[in-house]
């Protein structure tokens, strides 16, 4: 059994979702939007940071996993949107979680089955995977998104030889 | 009276640069670096985070700046140095600190007094302006020159009345 806590950054907003995990079973906890406003950008990495602090005081997560980001956009956006993970990581990282890694690829395979599916089916597979009534916001979504890919590699995990390659490559 | 710390953020290493200014006299009380050595980020940006939270505790100061980034190099190596300033900003911000953001050019030019200085004139500059023995690390020589031209900025500004089109500019 372990709770596992799904972080989507951004800036202005930064999806959380939260899941817990038995093996192959999955059931969703909680999800939701930090929204950070339009301030200065310093005020904006704090509020993440705090209200993370707050998040994980209040629901105990075990782990922790976070999207890897790959910005086709200009270097500009990719330093913003650094910032805001580095608020999120920090706020994880001092409550002694070790945080996990996933490119988008990865995500959408552990999820969808095919590393290049379309976000839509994403989210349809999230909404399904944990019995959700209604769609969750796109970042909530995304959140929950990267914690089950976690959930799925942690379990193929505990079935492969501690020294496998596959694993060795996860520990990068 | 006014501590003012100032920090160039690296996700390798970071700097920082403590002075005590007094209108325009100034002061140096200390300056250091946090070497955050080669392991995963996630663990780097909390050694930020840590370290840095220590040493605002340890040297309370009043006021913080630090150094606009602009990354001429690609997207990942700004999604990275962006993690590491979101790590120290969230530690100034957590502390209640408000942050103030200043261009390399403006740094160079509060120093030296030409926006187009070459780096070791400002190291130089701020050896003398502080009365060092010897010249501090690169990076915690950056942070000292972020925090003098604070000094610089905010003796200037009150100067100024409070409406001029400097200090709105300086308030964006």
């Amino acid at each position: 059994m372990a709770r596992i806590l799904g972080i989507d950054p951004g800036s202005r907003l930064t999806g959380y979702g939260l899941i817990l995990t038995d093996g192959p079973r999955t059931r969703h906890l909680a999800h939701g939007v930090i929204r950070c406003g339009d301030g200065p950008l310093p005020r904006r990495l704090t509020l993440i940071f705090r209200e993370l602090s707050a998040l994980l005081l209040e629901h105990q997560p075990d782990q922790a996993a976070v999207e890897q980001v790959f910005v086709n956009r200009n270097v500009q956006s990719a330093l913003t949107l650094g910032q805001a993970r580095g608020a999120a990581v920090c706020a994880l990282g001092m409550q002694g979680l070790e945080v996990s890694e996933y490119a988008p690829a990865e995500i959408k395979r552990a999820i969808v089955g095919r590393g290049r599916a379309e976000k839509v089916q994403v989210q349809h597979m999230v909404r399904v995977l944990l019995n959700l009534d209604e769609s969750p916001a796109e970042d909530a979504s995304d959140a929950l998104a990267v914690a089950l890919c976690h959930a799925h590699v942690s379990a193929t995990q505990k079935h492969m030889p501690v020294d496998s390659p596959a694993l060795r490559w996860r520990r990068r």
